[in-house]
């Protein structure tokens, strides 16, 4: 028998929820949903969804095995507490909460009532970040030591309740949650120096255009980017390897890895680059036949994965693949990194 | 009358000097030259420049009254101690010392000799460096608040004596210092806060791939990376003001500046990129017609102003462009940069 779902917060990443399990979750019937605002209830209720008449009326229905949680972050940690109270295997929105302490808190309620609580941490299923993870895992880039990962827009201010401090908006939680999920699901190693150059240039409450320098006990070195002023992008990923850099232009994932060529030939005729100012031999370009370029490996990630990862483990004791000590982790490396902007330095740690 | 030059080291700078002060600097003749190293000496002969018997022997010529060094880094403070001892006034290559600690012992010295010393910064005449310069102080893009300035090569290990800790090698010294000393001349405000991550993947004694991640007490935050094994290069420059971004593409200055209309139409119709893990609206690309791009503005920098504006201290006491207090932060930011890799950790300063 199917589970049933019930969603609590319909705006745009709720709907999608309500719509994509709909359509690509056979083992789930989306039943109906709870929001505050009565356009979100018109819209589901037009979808022919049950609108319920609280939150409390939607976690009373004994019929819902499942929620999942798609306010403004504010509200997911007691949202996520009474659904697990209420019994309720609970999916939760992504920042999972505002800090590390509410995530604690959060996760002591998954443990008393053994209820399973998950993160939609999304953009594992994304594309350009199975191809590098596929790099990495592959050894086709010899070991990496330089990461940069960014996402660049360029609508300025942080949207809606994004823009709230209140509802822990900014750039931080809602990009910098993925970003730092991605790599630390790609490095196998600790965090140990984490360090922020935050910004709140378009949006006077939170960060809108950030910078973060990451270090693991590996010595990779990880530089993130979020921005809503770009007007020149930078590739979505590059990645520095001692056997090749690899390139992800943008989401379409076009890009490339390039490395020597096979006869491995590091050097080429003396050449020498003259600038107005002088000579430079060490960053004189290299001809392009001592290198082979090759085509990024293909990936098809699914994203329904993370639905039916859940009903797996409801039905069949599968193991969750987004946990919540993931998602602790995460959350501590946040928790340092605004600290770090706060007192203008790295912050040391064994994350 | 012209000036006499004598030039200390004759490898690949030290050459470089030689014939490029000889082809275009009118006011200085250059004499001759010494050199460990039998091939360098006969190199300067051929040349027909007169070819001292030992440092001694060029520092004790009357007649000349300017010395360029241009030995492995390790001898710089020796020599250039020397050298105005001797009388005469000193051009040092860069990096001028191994730290913050020897350039102070040269400078006691020039202020107790009164006589000139000087760095050869020649990267503050190069073009890109120079488009940055002019674009920050026209405020064609605002307010900047993120710069990004790269060199990347794929030679592997460090050249020659520049693989060796003992001669000063390594990236940081030899390129660090230029990129340094163009952002700390770039940015009218003190470093706050420096942080690097360097590694020897290629030179066992010394860095070879390094990034820095600066941040000064008006908020820039500037990203530097130097590397000797990357395939696919990033500009040379990316700029980001309130107002545009801008992109040096390469050594060729390649690039453009990209910013909001003339309607300053910031918002479009609303669209949102899906990729298979979910929806984003703050990071969907902006179409093109709500942008305009503009040409980098035209310089024309002139290398010879370096040794122009040497004369001109000499002869008519104009200010000196690249004075060692200036070469004195950017080796005391260095020193900070050693100190923070081996720490692990950013080293805060007001610097």
């Amino acid at each position: 028998m199917a589970h049933k779902l019930g969603i609590i917060g319909y705006g745009g990443m709720g709907a999608w929820h309500g719509d994509s399990v709909a359509e690509r979750i056979e083992a789930i019937d989306v039943k109906g949903v709870w929001d505050v605002r009565e356009e979100a209830r018109a819209k589901a209720a037009a979808k022919g969804l049950v609108v319920y008449q609280s939150a409390e009326a939607l976690l009373a229905d004994p019929e819902l095995d499942m929620v999942t949680i798609a306010t403004p972050n504010d509200f997911h940690r007691d949202l996520a507490i009474r659904s697990l109270r209420a019994g309720k295997a609970t999916v939760c929105e992504k920042p999972v909460t505002l800090n590390a302490g509410e995530l604690q808190d959060i996760i002591a309620v998954a443990e008393e009532t053994g209820k399973l609580f998950t993160v939609h941490q999304n953009r594992r299923w994304d594309k350009d970040y199975q191809i590098v993870k596929q790099l990495l895992s592959t050894g086709a880039l010899g070991n990496p030591y330089f990461i940069e990962s960014r996402v660049q827009g360029s609508r300025g201010a942080m949207h809606g309740w994004r823009g709230h401090k209140l509802n822990g908006g900014g750039m931080l939680l809602d990009w910098g949650v993925h970003l730092l999920d991605q790599v630390l699901n790609l490095i196998d190693s600790p965090v140990v120096s984490v360090h922020a150059h935050l910004f709140n240039l378009f949006t006077p409450e939170v960060d809108d255009n950030i910078k973060l320098f990451l270090r693991f006990e590996n010595k990779v070195s990880v530089l993130l980017e979020m921005a809503t002023n770009c007007f020149v992008n930078l590739p979505r990923w590059h990645v520095s390897g001692t056997g090749g850099t690899a390139v992800i232009e943008d989401w379409a994932c076009n890009g490339r890895l390039v490395k020597l060529n096979q006869e491995g030939e590091l050097a080429w005729d003396d050449d020498i680059v003259y600038t107005e100012a002088g000579p430079t031999r060490t960053m004189a370009p290299r001809p392009e036949h001592t290198t082979q370029v090759l085509p990024l490996p293909e990936v098809q990630p699914d994203w329904t994965d993370f639905y039916k990862n859940v009903v797996a483990v409801l039905d069949d004791g599968a193991p969750l693949l987004v946990t919540p000590q993931q998602a602790l982790r995460v959350m501590r490396v946040i928790d340092l990194l605004f600290e770090s902007e706060k007192q203008g330095r790295s912050m040391e740690c064994l994350i």
